[in-house]
């Protein structure tokens, strides 16, 4: 916990600089357009503690894993986004000695990430030897219109002294991770070269073959006269740069404009990576960078004007719920199907920058909340297109059909090496079905199942019916070895979740079936002939439907999270006394797996995902029991529980949760965000908002809506856009608002009243609680 | 599986070379006298696949351990017996050119094991090029008498040429391990240096600071005659040698012989190994070769005559016990008792050397019939001196009290890192105690529970205690989340084993207590007062005992492995189709845990540790249940099998049960003796023998007999040592007769009928089936 930055409800704002939350910030700072992303390093010299990390998504290495002791089934490697070329780059010397923000005095350092117009911002003041002060005033960005494009402009003023400045702008791809499992280098050159005023780098990875060109321009001028520059060139392998001097008197400003294109064979055939880069950087560089930071303003205005929040009274939560709206917007834009979101996004290595499950759990949501639907369609395609690598990873199991998605990947292929979680965490595939409803629910796009979604559904389906077996014992189905989502419970049997998401997938694998055989009878005859499905088949679904096994204890009215666990020792959490906190911190795993306490929902994830099965009471009951136990050492638990509790009315327990993650990275609440911010679980806070407090489901078609306004808010707003129509809605304490800025219309429940909210109509009613 | 060596009674025989079958001939063939050991590496260079294993007992490394995801509790480090100084080695070249048996044409390969007189012998042909033959003949041996010498015999012939023999003996300390973690060399060297006929290294590990010197001296003949030498003296760093040529004409024989001194500082201080070592050397080369080979065939016939097995009618069987009783006197021979057995023995380096529980279920039985007590004792006295550890071990894990001792380890402390494992498998406690039980009611040594036995039971005892709790769901005692003996079942909840071999302990250190509190009332007194302890404690644990949950199915009448074992597919191994096994290799690890398949006995483990507590029927239940579910994937499975099935009257399926341990090394019935033999698994072989078809047993301080004879064996005998007595059983199919060669009397219980053997006496008796 380190509460360092400047409340303010547009821009996260770090005064003064500390070498020690330098890492913290470089995540915090982090600048992204969905296609590349770039830790807030600094483009100088810096010889500090730094993660250097600069992001081209899709583009990653399947590094050699590290295990002690094989199990078959395990996958070769381990997946890792690579830390890819520094663009960034300025050499910056003055009067022969190289500027270093960790060996020379910094005044007024102010570092900005302006989350309205899209880019960051350092300013400051240093004092060099002989009492020299030089003023330094950057400005970065990635484009969000110009996805290979990153702009910098690097101003220095000497405040008192005249000397000459040498600035040598550059690319660098002799770069390393620092998660490389045997601290091997991923690059190797591809060629290299220097022009006028210009640079470029091509490399490649040593597997797979990626190839990654970098071109850089720039320019410079004094007091905003461009100046003519005769570099020198230099070059060694993986590393271009120019270099020039400049004579700068007290008060004279000197600018440094710098730009790259950044450009994979993702993208473009080897033959176009430079041609292309170059192309795109002389445009950038044409347009000039006052034009382009217009353009990174405007798109951003359009991501605000579609997914903003407005929380009044409370400036803190204001400008938390922004950060991660913004942060979620710099990660995926959505255009590209063959990507996703990595947990940390472009803000740091940790994970890998793979595919989890947080995806279609907490990401989806929001992006369909906050996007054309077509961005969330993406998302859930990415999954499609991985079908066959599940279908594999299946078999490679031993199972004889069927679809196991992966938990970790990049590709499809599974790349996690852990058998709890690799093996047994098998909920994941109830998750990707599910997505696929969610999205037919929200967006009314039925059309999916028949083009995709169904296949997938189908064999989910089928890994379930082999997954399962009947229980000569209990005469019912049963689910053996398995981990829930609370992995602080490893190879339990029967956990209620994956049962019960198991059986909720056969029932809507079945019901779009159905769905799809009577309003697409020709798609449905070629699908279920492709698929071979038969209706022994589908018949072993339903009597797996009907005769699942679910752990319960009668007397509680609650679902067991698996078979035995009230065989252990129940004790609340906040009984425990403080230094056994966190658990994973302070216990041994021994100690946790005994243990009662959960990481995050599982029973309750159920509760969430399957909201309209249950009723208050089954909500309330397990909530009752289930919330003192867990201990939310996961960043994606709390928000579940917020949603939660928001529907049970527990109000104060609601906004402890919420508090939990809406400042997670903000105030570095794991003392972990140095690895990079917590991406997927600031989905969850975006949740808690508008699922949670604002109440927002979808049922029949309407976007039904229950807001309750926290005892600390005095009001908040949230815009969401539903089947075409953007809609704004205003919860104050005792009245809501609903106003349509499109010319569509919205079909709404707000607080029980059902009705239809006429294009720029606006919706009033007095907050009656229910 | 490849059966490529001749059987022979008294010898391992290997005929013709073959380098695919060269590795496991070198673990087969390995040597070793308890302090030191020796893989069947050539003495002359060999560039075909080798691994070199040169071991000193108890000389180990501290090896960076690989993990992909730590867990809170893992060890730091994975202690490894350590590949040191090459002592064996001696270059050849012949007329310029090196011996190398991977590059030119071998005949009359034979390479013998001679385990009577305890050396290794090899004799072939070699034709170099232009067709000059050559034959060479090694003998080699690590002395039992002088522990730290080893001695070779390195004779040349050629055959049908006259040239020039350039011989290069050496001391090499530049050696590595295969299984370094991270491809690290551990030897540092501290010095070295070569004098007339001697040269001298000493090396010490990189960690832990062991060192190692190692002197050679040699001298050389031909025909017979001493030849005065001139050599080279060489030295680079961690490598001495000496060369010089010979001429020698066709038909003339020049021997080799080198002696070296190994010595170490877990036996003498710095300043003293050069000169003991070099003292030591000299001694070995003034007795010479053929005194110390004589020394070796007495002291190797010392041990025949206490515990050889001889199998008539069977020549296989006989081979292959006399290698399993063989190799476990090469591995450990009981003076220091800060030694113990790793798996593998000296024979590899798989299982880092280290201690398992192995020593105490399987080996403590074979030392106790074999050996004077004090060996088995000193195993014992092993786990005392690493008490402390044990209990540090259990604070780590969050234990505020009592010992776990580790699953593998070197010093005492844990050194494996799979959560399932170490944290969980902690059933190893109880063999650690129940080897205390089988020692006292083996020997007879009452005293041992006050001077060590009883420290160490409290300690575990109170482990068990803090590790079960209260369920409140069962009003029972429970024991969550352990790793029972079968490894295929990874935190289950209540393995039966674990549950029952706990409450024995409590059982056994009550009765232990209330032993001494009659008969070292002092003693007594001053033991629980410095474990301080309490009628609490002891209170507790009569409850525990009394309240213990086991898990059991009353319609089968059988104790269940564990909590829900029911509800899992049961189908025999025999249905299984052939290609499913072993399903260690065929099957991912997930669809062998969710299976019914057992990789060793553990109901019947406890069924056959606690033997006199369960009745024959009980027993048969349980074994008609289980065998038929288990795989014997361990090699410390089928021995349990084989005496509870000889118990049974399953007489064949013991006999089955027996062959598949008996000859596993040699004729690699698993596919892995090239990693090294299973040396642990060769106690439980003779324990199969001895305990299945000798129906060895000791109740009431009787030595009880109960021989079956297989029906593909005429007869089997074997000697015991019980209680100062040394015993000579011979089992024929219709008689029995026990010779006593000792001059102290022997309690028996044969089939049946009591009495005494007197000294010199022989019993003899018509076999009745029991």
């Amino acid at each position: 916990m380190n509460q360092y930055l400047r409340i303010d409800e547009w821009a996260i704002v770090e005064e003064g600089f500390d070498a020690h939350t330098h890492e913290l910030s470089e995540s915090i700072f982090s600048i992204g357009n969905g296609y590349m992303g770039q830790r807030a390093n600094f483009e100088e010299a810096y010889s500090g503690s730094s993660l250097s990390g600069s992001y081209m998504a899709g583009v990653y290495y399947p590094d050699k894993t590290r295990v002690g002791w094989w199990k078959n089934g395990y996958p070769d490697y381990f997946a890792k986004v690579l830390n890819s070329t520094n663009w960034i780059g300025i050499g910056v010397e003055i009067d022969g000695v190289p500027l270093d923000l960790h060996k020379v005095k910094v005044h007024d350092f102010v570092r900005t990430l302006h989350m309205k117009e899209g880019y960051l911002s350092r300013r400051f003041t240093a004092t060099l030897e002989e009492g020299k002060e030089v003023e330094i005033d950057a400005i970065r960005f990635v484009s969000k219109k110009r996805q290979e494009i990153g702009a910098i402009r690097y101003s220095i003023k000497p405040l008192n002294f005249s000397g000459s400045i040498r600035l040598t702008p550059y690319l660098d791809g002799d770069v390393v991770n620092k998660d490389s499992n045997y601290d091997e280098k991923f690059w190797l050159e591809v060629s290299r070269g220097t022009n006028d005023t210009s640079a470029h780098l091509t490399v490649k990875t040593k597997k797979l073959d990626f190839h990654v060109t970098s071109v850089m321009e720039y320019c410079v001028t004094k007091n905003g006269q461009v100046l003519p520059i005769e570099p020198e060139r230099n070059e060694r392998e993986k590393f271009v740069s120019h270099t020039f001097s400049v004579d700068t008197a007290a008060g004279e400003e000197l600018v440094l404009y710098k730009y790259a294109a950044n450009v994979t064979s993702r993208n473009y055939g080897l033959g176009q990576l430079l041609p292309t880069a170059e192309k795109l950087v002389q445009e950038a560089k044409t347009a000039g960078f006052a034009s382009l930071l217009q353009e990174q303003t405007d798109a951003w205005a359009d991501v605000w004007k579609e997914g903003d929040i407005v929380i009044e009274g409370d400036p803190s939560a204001q400008q938390a719920i922004r950060f991660n709206i913004f942060q979620l917007n710099q990660t995926y834009s959505g255009e590209d199907d063959r990507l996703n979101i990595g947990p940390k996004g472009f803000t740091g290595e940790k994970y890998g920058g793979s595919t989890y499950w947080d995806t279609e759990a907490y990401c989806v949501p929001f992006y369909l909340s906050t996007h054309d639907p077509s961005i969330s369609r993406n998302l859930l395609i990415y999954r499609y297109k991985h079908l066959e690598k599940a279908k594999e990873n299946a078999r490679k199991l031993g199972f004889t059909k069927g679809a196991l998605y992966p938990m970790v990947t990049m590709n499809g292929e599974e790349c996690h090496n852990e058998w709890e979680i690799t093996f047994e965490e098998i909920h994941r595939n109830g998750a990707i079905a599910h997505a696929i409803f969610n999205y037919v629910n929200y967006t009314g796009d039925k059309a999916y199942l028949g083009q995709y979604g169904l296949e997938v559904l189908v064999e989910i389906s089928r890994f379930w019916e082999e997954r399962v077996h009947l229980s000569a014992m209990k005469d019912k189905y049963v689910m053996l070895g398995v981990t829930g989502p609370n992995e602080y419970e490893n190879n339990v049997n029967n956990n209620w979740y994956t049962n019960r998401i198991a059986v909720w997938t056969l029932e809507y694998t079945l019901e779009s079936l159905n769905y799809l055989s009577t309003e697409e009878p020709d798609r449905y005859r070629e699908l279920t002939e492709r698929l071979r499905l038969t209706e022994e088949e589908t018949g072993k679904w339903k009597d797996i439907i009907d005769r699942m096994y679910y752990p319960t204890d009668e007397e509680r009215g609650i679902f067991l999270q698996q078979d035995g666990f009230l065989d252990k020792e129940i004790i609340p959490v906040r009984e425990l006394a403080a230094e056994n906190l966190p658990i994973n911190q302070k216990w041994s795993w021994d100690r946790i797996l005994r243990s009662c306490y959960i990481k995050q929902a599982d029973v309750l994830q159920g509760l969430y995902f399957l909201s309209d099965r249950y009723d208050r009471e089954t909500k309330k009951r397990n909530f009752d029991f289930y919330e003192p136990l867990t201990v939310h050492e996961s960043s994606l638990s709390p928000c579940v529980h917020a949603i939660l509790a928001c529907e049970l009315g527990y109000q104060e327990k609601a906004y402890e949760m919420y508090l939990r993650t809406a400042r997670l990275d903000l105030d570095n609440y794991n003392n972990d965000t140095e690895d990079g911010c917590h991406i997927t679980s600031m989905a969850g806070t975006w949740m808690a908002v508008v699922h949670g407090f604002g109440g927002l489901r979808v049922t029949n078609g309407r976007l039904v809506l229950n807001p309750v306004v926290p005892a600390q808010w005095s009001a908040f707003s949230f815009r969401v856009v539903f089947r075409g129509a953007r809609l704004k809605v205003t919860a104050k304490a005792d009245a809501i608002e609903i106003v349509n800025e499109t010319d569509i219309p919205a079909d709404l429940s707000v607080c029980g009243n059902e009705g239809t909210l006429e294009p720029h109509g606006t919706w009033k009613q007095e907050r009656v609680l229910v």
